[in-house]
């Protein structure tokens, strides 16, 4: 098969007639045709004209687990690496992983989600093949009381990694999403496991709009999403993206349980589109000025005083901003 | 099968023959001898003596969901009630049944564990038949900084059922062991799920030491374990303390989602062996004062200030006390 899609890599925008490649790669005509076949059911597309022979007209955009494997620099993150193409969510099958007793840095990625999921209940809209939508493993043993940290980190390393990657100024929107010129770009959704006051594993759910179109959108997402092609003007490899965001978001994740949060902070808050502006997050209203230690939001209130907000203290986060 | 205890009950100690049985139920002597062995099965034991009969020596002390169901007076709690001879652990259990979807309220019981799980990773003995190893389904929907509350209000209500049901005073050792006569009796553990920042469920693991013999503990635990039975000088009833037990806790629980934490940590504070003594937690040493609004336990040191310290704050729960 790989010597097959060598050939045409070989001859680009090139036809190449049925006689041609069996004599080349010494296998039978119908052995060529029936390769092609298989080809064009894993979505790449050829164009086939008669007497003159076939063009690879496009290759399909999926991800290869071999092909990641190789390039991925990480310890931990993705060396356990679960490519399906199609999940409820990948954090229902995160949960069903650590039932079974996945280990730290195990990575769950679905090409299509059937019921992909968003914060406080919301369905996350997760269309094949366009976007990166994925759940990633976590056991760091750290107080109940850290849990804000990781979405925090989850973000900055995201939000690095997009801007590295695409040069698409994204930021961050506390809690947990991420904009490009006011629009939503990805989201982060962790769900997080105590024993007693400790915890003991986390699923990172991130969503990526990479690829999508503005018509991939349901129509009432289309005011407010955009997706990186749109923002950059062009394709983003996905298997680029994924790899580079692991590395990424090991790099953050080793610092924070190395050294903690502080670092983690001021990166964030450099990061944040959130900052400076006037917010209103359940009952308090003011200005965003920065984070406290627990990674909770400082709002400075209109009488001068300082009030720290989890989103677990409010309920609807489109309140905020 | 039921009128064959009904029998042997209205005839306390003596022998019935399997003529007189078979007369009295108006059923084949083939059928009663079938419903003894079956019986046996379940733990009955009978004499038998030849050409005399039968008599029922002991009822086994099992645990019976209809018995149990008909009891309760919940409007949650053990409604749905899972009884299982053994299981590895009913706190891995509850997460199964999380994953399948289970509700509030859903009780896991098991007569024996074989993988029973105490904090810290450590093992927790459970023998069969003998103690209530229990799990308990609570989807509170409050904010991930109250996880606390949630075990000091189980060991509230575990704490006083046991005081109301067996006279035998028990104390609740920061953070979750109950003490009779500075000797552990019964252990909590709380397993959370967190989304974002906010608890969508917990598995609340009690297990309570009931009617174990010294010699039913392992021998590196005889010395700082007992039993219900051993401190209040007989046999103690599990349907009876279950239930008891089911419905303390959701008057507790219920009283917190309504009310919040005030009245929990008053009579938490009023039930603990832990205040006013020396304790070291960590690196915090000094005098144990009360519990703060989070729940974490308030110490004061010698230089007069006063820290607050969460369980997760310490590695080893033995350096308390």
């Amino acid at each position: 098969m790989n010597r097959l899609l060598e050939l045409f890599a070989s001859r680009p925008d090139q036809y190449l007639s049925g006689e041609e490649i069996s004599r080349t790669l010494g296998v039978s005509r119908s052995a060529v045709w029936k390769q092609i076949n298989r080809l064009r059911q894993e979505g790449y597309i050829f164009d086939a004209v008669s007497r003159v022979g076939y063009k690879l007209a496009s290759k399909p955009d999926k991800l290869q687990a071999a092909s990641i494997l190789a390039k991925l620099k990480t310890n931990k993150l993705g060396r356990e690496l679960y490519l399906n193409e199609q999940l409820d969510s990948t954090q229902a099958e995160a949960q069903r992983l650590l039932s079974a007793g996945a280990e730290e840095g195990c990575v769950i990625v679905a090409e299509e989600q059937t019921a992909g999921r968003g914060r406080l209940g919301r369905s996350w809209h997760s269309p094949p093949g366009k976007g990166l939508w994925m759940s990633i493993i976590l056991k760091p043993d750290i107080p109940f009381a850290s849990a804000p940290h990781l979405t925090l980190l989850t973000a900055v390393a995201l939000c690095r990694c997009i801007r590295r990657m695409t040069k698409v100024e994204a930021l961050i929107k506390w809690p947990n999403d991420l904009l490009v010129e006011g629009k939503k770009i990805s989201g982060i959704l962790m769900e997080t496991q105590l024993e007693e006051e400790r915890l003991v594993s986390v699923a990172a759910g991130i969503g990526i709009c990479v690829n999508l179109e503005q018509q991939d959108f349901p129509a009432d997402l289309q005011p407010k999403a955009t997706s990186l092609m749109q923002a950059s003007g062009g394709l983003v490899d996905r298997e680029s993206l994924l790899v580079a965001f692991l590395e990424e978001l090991e790099h953050w994740y080793e610092l924070y349980m190395r050294e903690g949060f502080a670092t983690i902070r001021n990166v964030w808050e450099a990061l944040s589109t959130t900052l400076q502006r006037h917010v209103k997050a359940g009952d308090v209203e003011g200005v965003a000025v920065g984070l406290n230690e627990q990674g909770a939001l400082l709002i400075r209130q209109q009488d001068g005083s300082t009030v720290p907000v989890f989103s677990s203290d409010v309920a609807e986060s489109s309140a905020v901003g």
